[in-house]
């Protein structure tokens, strides 16, 4: 368990997989068939029990460990937790990551050229809910032959899809781990995305969504969306010791020049999502995070919509989080014990925010090592040398 | 003190001061003149010493108190605050309001023609410090003969003039009433006011701040920047209170159209503002936030700048403020202690958020009127009827 029997999955390569089976989606439009971008580390066991399915949040995708090539200077991007004699151990399991239908880093979504019209679907690729996303993953666990997943894992959006896999595909998941997450979206955390949402759609440069068509990118809106976003993942305290207030420069300029730290930071964090994110994806996963509400199928009554889960579920929140605060991981246990189930729940001493479900944290790190020792055990998950 | 004695100023009219005395500002640059719209409410006493000055925040104005004009649907923005028999009695009180230098409502500013080129200044007005309010206001009090005001109050950005008031001016302040604010923004606070400046300069409209002359407005932007602080004067648990996050529609629509009861909010009040606001003017008010730190000239320690203060001070903090909350409040206690100062301090029970310093909150309006009760009593404010 020391930092010394931790290993990297080394070198990974992306696998593309076609999912020909059309998906029915939520807002009554269907895909005829469609394409996941995945990873996966870690072997397969022969009584295939031993599958971990990681679940990315807003901005994440399939690279979640290891490095594409050898000079990569990143990591993927949950590498501190994925990997040999890691807390998602990849000696015990066989981990699953992948960019969720409607991502833009290969899977099939707006940015995806539509074989009808052979241009990208832009704002013709359809609204996706968590539900679907849920549906999708599915269908990939069949293509990978898997009908029981050890575990299903997500911080944020991603374990939003956990509390979804729990409650629509009981039988098909035996540990729910949801970390940093939420039962529903406060009006806050919606009133913010919808800022998000307007930065980009009032861009002229979005063009209705169409701005592939004209060579730009609605490069300003996008990059306020992140920055508003980036306000959200810390906390204040967080941004106060990293950041202070100080000047910059010795004496106040006058003008709109960068003149604070974190002018500068949320400056850089939003010109770097530009080159890496699309606008369209962008809108569509800020619009799952809002419409995703899994007891409002149940009367507004969470317990009844967990009464039909099966799997054990821990709960993970980070003590100074307030986009998806301990009090909203408290609605999540409530309403499971109210169910009945078996639930873990562990509030993490954290600093940083609800960025810290990525990080390094000790206590954090061993919650979910001892909570998957148990699960490996259960499973009979292969110990020993990868293959 | 019931609600029956309160009663309104009825109608008022502003009235337009011009200040000849050059203003030499922290930017150094200078105005040879400026003018200042004001409002005034109740009677100026022969001792020249029942003064209230009541300095506004972000998108506050003169228009304080009464109505301009009998049809007019709604009254001044502190009107449940200001009128005989009110807290900030004007049987007792006279009462200066003013649109501070800067500003868009008739005060000197961006959008005012510069006698020398003809059109409005735009980003050619100089960026102005909290310092250079409280000078300009001086030069105010000078032209109304008002030597000391009994009292200066302002909420938010208006409660960190009241501050300067103090450190800059001991002589002429003898009561400080200081309203959710804050001794300097902290990094969030500056972040948010960056994206909002953000969200204004890179709208295509802004023309680098002399959109004037093309006869547009950045309206994209200046409605984006008011959305973002928009969610900063309002709690979290407010904003679920007063929204739900419940959709308007029975079932999703899957488009971008408006489905939240927060997202019709947001957007009504960004298109408001817009109507009303000029973008110049948003730009200079957040920077004159994000560089007020008195402590900065006195090495960072805000008690050495509280001990040249001679003032009583009143601190009001609200419960349900994130923006600038109880612990900013006690910080701007703390120091006030330390110095050695006078200073009485109330924490509101409240429940929505920052912008509870706006309403008549029954405790809050007891605060401000106990205390002012005894100012009135030790500068021999006016007693009776109004002239």
């Amino acid at each position: 368990m020391s930092d010394a029997a931790e290993g990297s999955v080394g070198i990974v390569a992306a696998q593309r997989v076609v999912i020909d089976t059309p998906l029915l989606l939520d807002c009554g439009r269907s895909l005829s068939r469609h394409e996941l971008m995945i990873e996966t580390y870690g072997t397969l066991n022969a009584e295939r029990s031993n599958a971990v399915l990681i679940c990315h949040a807003l901005s994440g995708d399939h690279h979640a460990a290891g490095f594409h090539e050898a000079a990569d200077r990143k990591p993927g991007w949950w590498d501190n937790c994925i990997g040999p004699g890691k807390p998602i151990d990849t000696n015990r399991f066989f981990v699953v990551a992948l960019n969720n239908l409607g991502g833009c880093r290969g899977s099939t979504g707006p940015s995806t050229v539509d074989p009808q019209s052979g241009k990208p679907y832009g704002p013709d690729f359809p609204l996706l809910t968590v539900r679907d996303w849920v549906r999708s993953q599915a269908m990939l666990a069949d293509r990978l032959g898997i009908a029981r997943w050890a575990a299903v894992v997500g911080g944020s959006l991603g374990g939003m899809q956990v509390m979804q896999w729990a409650i629509d595909l009981p039988e098909r998941i035996a540990n729910a781990i949801v970390i940093a997450a939420a039962p529903q979206l406060s009006a806050q955390n919606i009133a913010f995305n919808e800022i998000a949402r307007q930065a980009i759609l009032s861009d002229p440069e979005f063009h209705g969504g169409h701005f592939y068509d004209h060579g730009v990118v609605p490069s300003r809106g996008l990059m306020l969306a992140r920055m508003i976003g980036h306000i959200t993942y810390l906390s204040d305290a967080a941004m106060r010791a990293k950041f202070g207030n100080e000047l910059k420069v010795a004496v106040p300029s006058f003008n709109f020049d960068i003149e604070f730290e974190v002018e500068s930071y949320l400056r850089y964090q939003g010109q770097a999502f530009v080159d890496r994110f699309d606008a369209n994806t962008y809108l569509l996963m800020t619009k799952a995070l809002d419409y995703f509400d899994p007891a409002r199928d149940f009367g507004d009554r969470l317990e009844l919509a967990f009464a039909r889960t099966r799997a054990r579920f821990l709960v993970v929140a980070f003590s100074s989080d307030w986009r998806f605060s301990p009090a909203r991981s408290r609605e999540i246990v409530k309403a499971l014990v109210d169910a009945g189930r078996d639930v873990s729940y562990a509030v993490v001493d954290s600093q940083l925010g609800h960025d810290d479900f990525l990080m390094p944290i000790p206590q954090y790190h061993a919650v979910l090592r001892n909570y998957l020792l148990r699960v490996s055990d259960e499973v009979g998950a292969t110990i020993g040398v990868p293959a």
